[in-house]
């Protein structure tokens, strides 16, 4: 299924020269991948259906100035969650599969790898299940509610009533993000692509996670989004890797497995009630490799920490009779994956095990339904 | 080509009470699609590849306050492109298609239209062109430079040195994107499917026009895309409408067909030099109908003002030896089309006479190039 490595447009010998004499116009341009890296898959890529839409949202009124003084006061929507989707030609009652981005980041996450591999998306649909790839609500395509930012700049609210706009450092994503202990020094064993670092970099968009209404709207956007698939697996990473076991307690009938990949926390705080539902799905849980790695943010928990705390999580929901399990890949051999694990080198290997475990542990649709 | 109106998932038939009890569980939840709504076109669609990338970005160094605080200051990127392209497996020479939206919108305009039927983008790719659709830099997977609102935040900068965000409200954009004179009030004849204008709603986003860099990074990340691919049809909308323009003429040669859809500008102030330049491109400018309608926006021109200055544009073209052309649909007897034509319920029909036109006015690349 992978393919060669060649331009999806055949370039002629001369595009990487033209490229380098395009970048080196300034010397402020980052480091910049050529169309050139971007891999053509061996075979065609072959789509019953693909688009996008959204879900959710809230029509508000705002003033004038809320909406930038160019039109008049009025309605917008505001708290939509925009969805990519590809439906592939032979789903065969596989089930859809709701990939969800981390902090700072979009659903890009799973789109081309930042050295131009075939990203997750692709490759599950590839393999059959059709994929539903959303920006969470407050960034990247579902938009955000600007009304305090004009608000503010028109002094008629503090200046804090604006809540920070996240973003991570590249000095903050090594160590974070585990390609290495500081900046530019990756581990030998990295498995993450650090020559394309540059290119991770450019898919951070500002978070604007804490001025989110609670809670979070992404949560009933990805449990409606199950609910109206008539089930899916839901995928969360990072910032979003507790979302799915969230959404699920919203419709536990809709969420029909779900897929922790490194995820920022996995909650102490459930009740027995919600162990229970938990229970009742099945659930897999996924690190990458260095969880010993000084984050370099310090009032955050560490990697390792994150790690426990969901073997404590599957602890209680196997006590309480569910099927969650952990894949820890060092475990089994495999080493030096990151943070960005779907982006990781290996990333096909990590993705073909999370693929069999839904094969085996979550099914597909009873025949004769969709 | 176009297909039989059933959901990509093949629903069962209670989907859409499923859809219904979900959406009226707030009075606050905004019209809402149902995914029932998205049409399974009835032939599969074939991609030689498809994916995204980022085009230009620029590293910069930030305070610990401007990148939110959580981690240390350090390096981030500003700036970058958001580019998603699908190419078909039979190209044949075709040229790429780069089409770039509008204010306060993301490359979502070019996707499945509110209503639920295929993009100009997957319609541009059946007919055998690759497409490109970018997010502008500022806004959707683009991201944006979110320092100054940080700093604002924090007291070091007054609140007036944030710029305003700008949204059009429901209210500014029914007779500026003349659906009709007033919001919730079409005109009889309109091409765009009003009933889901509040899908469209969701597609807006806070544009940050007012905050950007001059000239703004995406006139140079458009011509360093067509750059990269050795040649390439640049289409603008409305706010972008005259962006292959201002592109054209950082690389002429790139640029092999320009096509303006609604734009909001069409600038009397280019030199003699610059129309002699852009003169050397094939040049098609396409409006809808009822451009006397009064926008409420008493600030701008209107759009009967605008295909003014872009006949003059023409005009000027023609007589340096150009090949410029207006596609005026009422002047050929199509009538009720938007100013979001695109996504019109006659989209396919205008989108033809634009193939039609690359096709006879720009070509395709010689035997054995890409």
């Amino acid at each position: 299924m992978r393919g060669q490595r060649t331009a999806a447009w055949s370039p002629a010998a001369g595009l990487l020269a033209i490229t380098v004499g395009v970048l080196i116009a300034s010397n402020h341009v980052a480091t910049a991948q050529t169309l050139g890296s971007l891999e053509t898959p061996a075979t065609p890529l072959v789509l019953k259906a693909q688009g996008s839409f959204f879900i959710g949202g809230e029509r508000v009124e705002q003033t004038r100035t809320e909406v930038g003084d160019l039109g008049p006061e009025g309605h917008i929507t505001i708290h939509q969650m925009y969805v990519r989707y590809m439906v592939p030609q032979d789903e065969n009652g596989r089930l859809p599969v709701v990939m969800v981005h981390g902090a700072t980041l979009t659903g890009k996450s799973w789109e081309t790898t930042p050295d131009g591999r075939m990203g997750w998306d692709e490759y599950f649909v590839r393999r059959g299940h059709p994929v539903y790839a959303p920006d969470q609500v407050g960034r990247g395509r579902s938009g955000f509610n600007q009304a305090v930012f004009n608000n503010v700049r028109a002094g008629s609210v503090p200046a804090a009533s604006q809540a920070p706009w996240l973003r991570f450092s590249d000095e903050s994503v090594w160590p974070n993000f585990r390609f290495g202990p500081k900046t530019g020094e990756a581990y030998p064993d990295t498995q993450f692509p650090v020559s394309a670092a540059g290119e991770l970099a450019k898919q951070a968009v500002p978070d604007m996670s804490f001025g989110m209404p609670q809670p979070n709207p992404t949560l009933r956007a990805l449990s409606d989004l199950a609910t109206q698939l008539q089930g899916a697996v839901l995928m969360g990473h990072s910032q979003s890797g507790r979302f799915p076991l969230d959404a699920a307690l919203l419709n536990p009938g809709a969420a029909r497995g779900l897929v922790l990949v490194e995820p920022g926390a996995c909650p102490a705080t459930y009740t027995a009630e919600q162990i229970a539902t938990l229970a009742t799905v099945p659930i897999l849980i996924v690190f990458g490799d260095h969880r010993d790695t000084p984050t370099g943010l310090p009032t955050l928990p560490s990697w390792q920490d994150r790690f426990e705390a969901c073997q404590a999580l599957i602890g209680r929901l196997t006590a309480a009779g569910g099927r969650a399990e952990m894949f820890d890949p060092p475990a089994r051999g495999i080493r030096g994956n990151s943070h960005m694990i779907m982006q990781d080198r290996n990333h096909l290997q990590i993705a073909d095990v999370i693929l069999q475990w839904i094969d085996e542990r979550v099914g597909r649709r009873p025949a004769g339904t969709n």
